[in-house]
């Protein structure tokens, strides 16, 4: 059967994946939540029609989200995902021995049943015992935490819908209160062949708050414009001086010491998109 | 008018991209050529339905595969390329000062023609006097010329149709007797997303003729896996041993000195690959 | 080339034509116009995206609106098309021997011209002396003109945009006083699988002006719903009272004498639509 | 999300609908058997990839190739369905009362139990105790049942795969001694549209064994080329000299007493191909 499932990458662009079936569809209270099952990606897990992650790729976004900060970190114990219900930013952190303590602050509890439930592969870390999963908002909660997180990572949907207050100066401002004195924040930021215009707002904003703000890359075959960008924002460590002999080995598919810093080296046009903000 | 082009990255991978019109399309004596305007990516070389080169993001591609080997080599004067009949590398190659002679080896002329008349930004350079268009077997090409060369890149289609012949060992031996003592080779090798195997194929042919053989990354939107692979094999320098002060400063939109040692920097699961041949 | 021209017949609904080029795309005074080839049906004129007539198909259409009405009529003379600048209507007027005039009322010269240049097998019949082609609104046309036409045929766009004016009680009050004390009204009033409700709504407009209201259907493969109506209103003549025996043999590959009277037999559930009006 | 289901009536034609889920994927002995939701034509029955019946127009086909046959007949009493396991055909049957057994011949039991399951409204006469489900060949069945039955239907899959055998002369032949001395044959032959040399083929066959052969025709939305045929075989009755006022009224959403005798006038092009066998 010719089932395929098409996001729209833009009003130009359509990305299609083969699926063998669906698993689950429901209106949840915040969004319309799909689970397929797709030929070549495994599992996909979609939120109002968009890809947010699968089993076979996931590992990029993961552990680029999380590896890159946690090691820039000396010593993070305690770490803050305001999205992230799939659990796979978790899964990463509890490869971290440092860590004694993660929130996971998720909006929508659907996001974080239908994982444990359709993806186990994604959603192991979520039963951690280390692990608190705070359902309900995000902004809320960075603004009721002070100076009490090491490191918290920005893992949302795209700018639309739910997760528009996330890309905003005023949230930005917020988690540099709840983060301690040396704490660093890591949010996805989009594709720079897709949403240039953004990335360059957003660079703005967090320099207007951080004292070191760096962006850094990956390729994701499943997400719109496929070089994906995070940005940190550091109040103390340069994720650049880190020196890569001093990181662990721990078990990854993309993340190494070496293409931490790597990932810093910027293609051109992405360079001056950044640096004219 | 919704009018799509769409290519099947594999059978379960559709890429599909809005077509305002065709400019032409034709069957050459090799392929069926196909020419469009995408409203995203501008125009658009297609043959035999896989997309070749787009004017948005060809610059990724063509800077890539032309600069890291160039600026490897001391000094590069003559340069071959096995295919690229669009022209896209041969404006980046005109880039370097010290080049003295460009042969294009493109066995269809209908690529070169259809090029200089659509892709004008892309083609611009095959008007060189510098360059000479040789339409043939670039098989046969490299056969004959002994010695010769500095540089060689392998700007070939995909590994199906006309250019299985460029993806064996027979050629790269060959492509070895082409090049002077000192002489590299790259070639496009596909993406670890999709063709994983073949990137470990093509590994070990490269490492039973080249001393040096380091493949290398960068992330092209609109080809298959998107994260794209480059493999160069070289003779002499190591491509990692550049000094980047001494890069001079070119017009570049996706290269820069920087990002000609990080792009040596694999992923995990990609440096595995490669290790493994 | 996977090159595929899409129409939604509604948002649940995707017919697919492949394409081997455009020929044409402009963006008229009224609407975005493009001429495609297609591969199965062969040219296709699209307006505003929706595809208007093909090559291939058109005949179904163009016999089922011309032939049904003016063989109801005893002796059409002069003919008026609503619509219809493509030319197919005409080129089956002009199979009528007793007709003496022609007008096509289309707003749009470029329909009529780039049916002219690209489809000349469906708008052959636009150069005869019989016909006056008048570039301008149908609407004000027809209440310019009183008791002057035998047949008045609406061969409009689907009731959205510039047609949407051809699909009300107002027009239809209009076209009566446009026609002899003898003359009839055909309109095609898309199809029941997908509008069953305008329909309902286009049939009792017509009961209250027309003493004879017969609907009729045929099939086509390129049309949303493909089991296509057409409502003819008549002041005089019933088309099942005509005898089959006294239509004369035309050149056609649809209809037929027997044809005529069958196609007003309804399948039960489109019957009801049109009796429940 | 944007899942669809797509189906390609021939290689330049693409058929899709909006999938709101599967309900049942599985590899049954005979074929791949898909049942999807779909937005508009509700639940839907998929066998190799190919739409084999909806829930919203399904009276279409059931009821054209059941009340046509058996309203020729004078009395019908006893019917073999052969393939048709969804059970709409039954379904049209029962409304019969001089039936007395119906035999469905379908040679995959997994289509009637996904039937039973996900198609009630389609399946629900297969337990009417009348019934009588014998899975296997279909063939062999007819084979070995001579002078049995009043009316055959041949309620078979497209003439690739498992329903081969269903389309040949052979069969045909079989059928007529399964046949009692004034019995009936209906099969179901395809869209003039797309299959216009297998109609011929087969009327040929048919006019070998059958002293009066008549197709007929309806339109099916969802089935490829939309004008559909049946074809009847008959040893005594005459289809066409069926008077309609001795027709008993039945429950239909497309059939009539007056469609009946309508669908056996063909357009002009499909009588061709008929009168040319």
């Amino acid at each position: 059967m010719e089932l395929w499932f098409t996001e729209h990458h833009n009003d130009s662009i359509g990305y299609s994946l083969k699926v063998n079936r669906t698993l689950n569809s429901e209106n949840t209270q915040y969004q319309k939540l799909d689970v397929i099952e797709s030929e070549f990606y495994g599992r996909v897990l979609i939120l109002d029609g968009i890809l947010q992650t699968t089993e076979k790729d996931e590992f990029v976004y993961h552990e680029m989200i999380v590896h890159v900060p946690l090691f820039t970190h000396k010593n993070p114990k305690s770490v803050l995902i305001v999205g992230g219900g799939d659990g796979g930013a978790v899964k990463e952190i509890l490869k971290h021995d440092s860590v004694e303590r993660v929130v996971l602050a998720e909006i929508d509890d659907r996001v974080v049943e239908n994982s444990k439930k359709y993806l186990p592969t994604i959603s192991c870390g979520l039963y951690d015992e280390k692990v608190e999963i705070m359902i309900g908002d995000g902004i809320k909660y960075v603004s009721e935490h002070k100076n009490e997180f090491d490191v918290v990572i920005v893992d949302s949907t795209d700018p639309i819908g739910p997760a528009v207050g996330l890309f905003t100066e005023d949230f930005y401002r917020s988690v540099y209160e709840c983060l301690k004195e040396d704490g660093i924040i890591v949010a996805q930021t989009e594709s720079p062949f897709i949403y240039g215009s953004l990335i360059n707002k957003l660079s703005k904003m967090f320099k207007n708050i951080y004292p070191i703000v760096k962006p850094y890359i990956c390729t994701i075959p499943t997400y719109p414009g496929h070089l994906w960008t995070f940005t940190m924002g550091s109040k103390k460590y340069d994720p650049e001086a880190v020196d890569v002999n001093n990181i662990p080995n721990i078990d990854t598919k993309y993340y190494t010491p070496q293409l931490h810093k790597a990932s810093f080296v910027l293609p051109k046009f992405v360079k001056e998109i950044f640096e004219e903000a």
